[in-house]
């Protein structure tokens, strides 16, 4: 690949050696959180983590800044400045489309274009009368994106190849997979009610308009077919189409930083934006005992492993901070057997906060804790937002821990006579 | 110079204004140190320094990033950060040659090109055996280096200018004067053993390739010179060079901020970075006591003077915690004899850590105290790793401490109406 990386990237790539340390990234999705008025604890503070404090006795704190002060990152970025991404440059953009395929499972190819789709309703004017078909149910999804299969095998077209999957309730996913897809197409939602919905047309600024245009025209034929599929349904008889977009062409982490990684999640969301990074992706249980086994299984293979922890942003999400406590508190029953596994340097972290005051992922810096052999023991005692504060390693851009993990395990060259 | 800055140096240039107060900054090399289980307290967190205590009580404290999270440095973007240049630049780059060059107090100049030569053995069919020549002594080195300048100066070349300087060891520098001359050459070491040395030529990428193409030529006819000159040495019958480079071309910090600057070091690589940077130099005596003497005569005439202390990197390097920390008690006691010189603004830091349980340089964060009628004192009593993460000044880039030198100095302008 010819693109010119960001210059942090640059140098990291060009300091890289090889060593025989190996390094652990645990994350804890959206486990910063917030104190308030209301909620005078976070999560971490209420937790009750022997092994977290003991650890942290030993480690250096500190806290990370996803994106920018003020800018919460969705999952992608999160995670892709977490492995060193400057993701405020646009070839890191993961889009709607790709985000949601991933979130599937589906097996992506580069060049397969993916977009959300929604059922809706239109009145017989054709004008939209519910963006979300009603909020149809997900078997009822599922019994609809057959239908639109069926017709689409009976109609012949087979250029370009069609994959579409049912999501959860309304949402389904399309992918076209062929020569000459562009995904610089306008979203075909109008974004509210009373009008038609958009015909599929180039993006203004679209890197190469010939192929926008025929890929508008492909999109074109097939929202006809689904709508003959549909004309008989009472509520799901349009589709609406946002999102389009690729994989990502990222340099893989063992072009930029030689390691051999593995990644380790329960959910597809995660295994999808790490093998966008090029790391060999392992699907394992919700248990995490279960899921540290499925990890010292594989780990001898791997250099960097990532690990990821999900259900600490599910219970933020939630509002829910003594649920997010005890995930944490989970999380610190199997820390002993983490530790066990062997690597040489241990962060934990997350990829963003999830304040359970607000229900939703914020900007707030995350607290970080890094063990190694020389990762300097400073005075913390505890691994939680306020103690972080005062740590050792200050309070500094997500991207730059990827430069701290390859400085502890020995494989950073010094920068310059 | 028509070169463009980085935009914060470009930012403080423009801002830069005349002021009568002056700036001392003391560099204690390599002074930050790392607490692990096996050392649990740092250099300066042994060492008792009663001036320094006091010092940093009507300060303010805080810590420096030489270049990046985890990237260590060598000594020259250590320093060159501290003057305020943007060590990931490659303009800012010195190379191996120069840096052996300005080592050993070799006069460069502006176009000299430089290269670190290695004695080297070879068998009969030409092929390496040793890469240094069995590690020949120093006195022979120079026995040697005096044989190739006569070879050299019987045999007529006199274009370019050849200037060969025996090193340690194994090792000479040599440089070449002229016109019309590149660095960018390839290394000659193959860096392996059973083969014959690289012949000298264009380095992929050379901007000036004809440039590049006459000075290989020159010096393969040198190579060919110093082989007759070695061809009855038993041992050191090759030469081997690499690290060919030029003096970075910078911008003075005359021209950037508007200071005379006046540069102390008891060792010539630092007087070398220094003069690279513009600021005359003064050899000083190893002697802190001296040295000081030396600072006293000769102040007067600079608005900056940078000191440079080296025997805390040494015993870093050495892995001697306790010599270390003795290094610091000197300095402490010379400390009252430094702020009675009259500085306005006093900085003293490190231009990177050089932790003993390391024994080399690293990465970590260099503790900084800024004294100076506006400095903001904060409740830091000590001068050390520990109390500089809660300093005033915070934990940013080292290449922004020259910002805050020329503000506390009152020499840098208000930004915008």
């Amino acid at each position: 690949m010819s693109r010119t990386l960001d210059p942090h990237l640059e140098l990291l790539t060009r300091l890289a050696q090889p060593s025989e340390l190996r390094i652990l990234l645990l994350v804890l999705d959206g486990v910063g959180d917030l104190t308030t008025a209301d909620q005078p604890r976070t999560a971490l503070e209420l937790a009750d983590t022997p092994h977290l404090d003991a650890l942290a006795t030993r480690s250096a704190l500190g806290r990370i800044v996803p994106v920018a002060r003020g800018v919460t990152p969705g999952s992608g970025p999160g995670h892709l400045a977490l492995f060193g991404y400057d993701v405020t440059r646009p070839e890191t953009d993961i889009g709607r489309g790709v985000l949601e395929a991933l979130g599937i499972d589906l097996d992506l190819r580069p060049g397969d274009v993916a977009a959300r789709g929604n059922f809706a309703t239109a009145d017989a004017d054709g004008n939209l009368t519910d963006r979300r078909a009603g909020r149809i149910p997900t078997a009822e999804c599922q019994r609809l994106v057959t239908k639109l299969r069926e017709h689409l095998a009976a109609s012949g077209v087979t250029d370009p190849e069609v994959i579409l999957e049912a999501g959860e309730g309304h949402r389904f996913v399309l992918v076209l997979r062929g020569d000459g897809l562009s995904p610089a197409l306008v979203d075909t939602d109008p974004q509210r009610l009373g009008a038609p919905p958009l015909d599929p047309a180039p993006a203004e600024g679209a890197f190469d308009t010939e192929k926008a245009r025929a890929t508008a025209t492909a999109v074109q034929r097939l929202l006809t077919l689904f709508h003959e599929a549909l004309a008989d349904e009472p509520q799901a008889n349009r589709t609406l189409l946002r999102g389009f977009s690729t994989l990502p062409h990222l340099p893989s982490m063992r072009d930029l930083y030689g390691l051999r990684c593995g990644a380790f999640a329960a959910y597809p969301l995660y295994r999808g934006v790490a093998k966008a990074c090029g790391m060999e992706v392992f699907e394992v249980p919700k248990d995490l005992g279960k899921a540290v086994d499925a990890v010292a299984k594989r780990q001898d293979d791997y250099d960097y492993v990532f690990f990821h922890v999900k259900p600490t942003d599910a219970a933020g999400e939630d509002g829910d901070v003594a649920e997010k406590a005890r995930v944490i508190e989970e999380v610190d029953r199997q820390l002993p057997r983490f530790l066990d596994l062997g690597f040489d340097v241990v962060a934990i972290t997350g990829d963003h906060s999830t304040p359970a005051p607000m229900k939703a992922h914020s900007w707030h810096p995350v607290p970080l804790l890094l063990h190694g052999p020389r990762c300097f023991v400073d005075d913390c005692t505890r691994f939680d937002e306020k103690q972080a504060i005062l740590g050792h390693l200050g309070t500094f851009p997500s991207r730059h821990l990827m430069g701290l993990l390859l400085a502890n395990a020995g494989r950073l060259a010094k920068y310059g006579a």
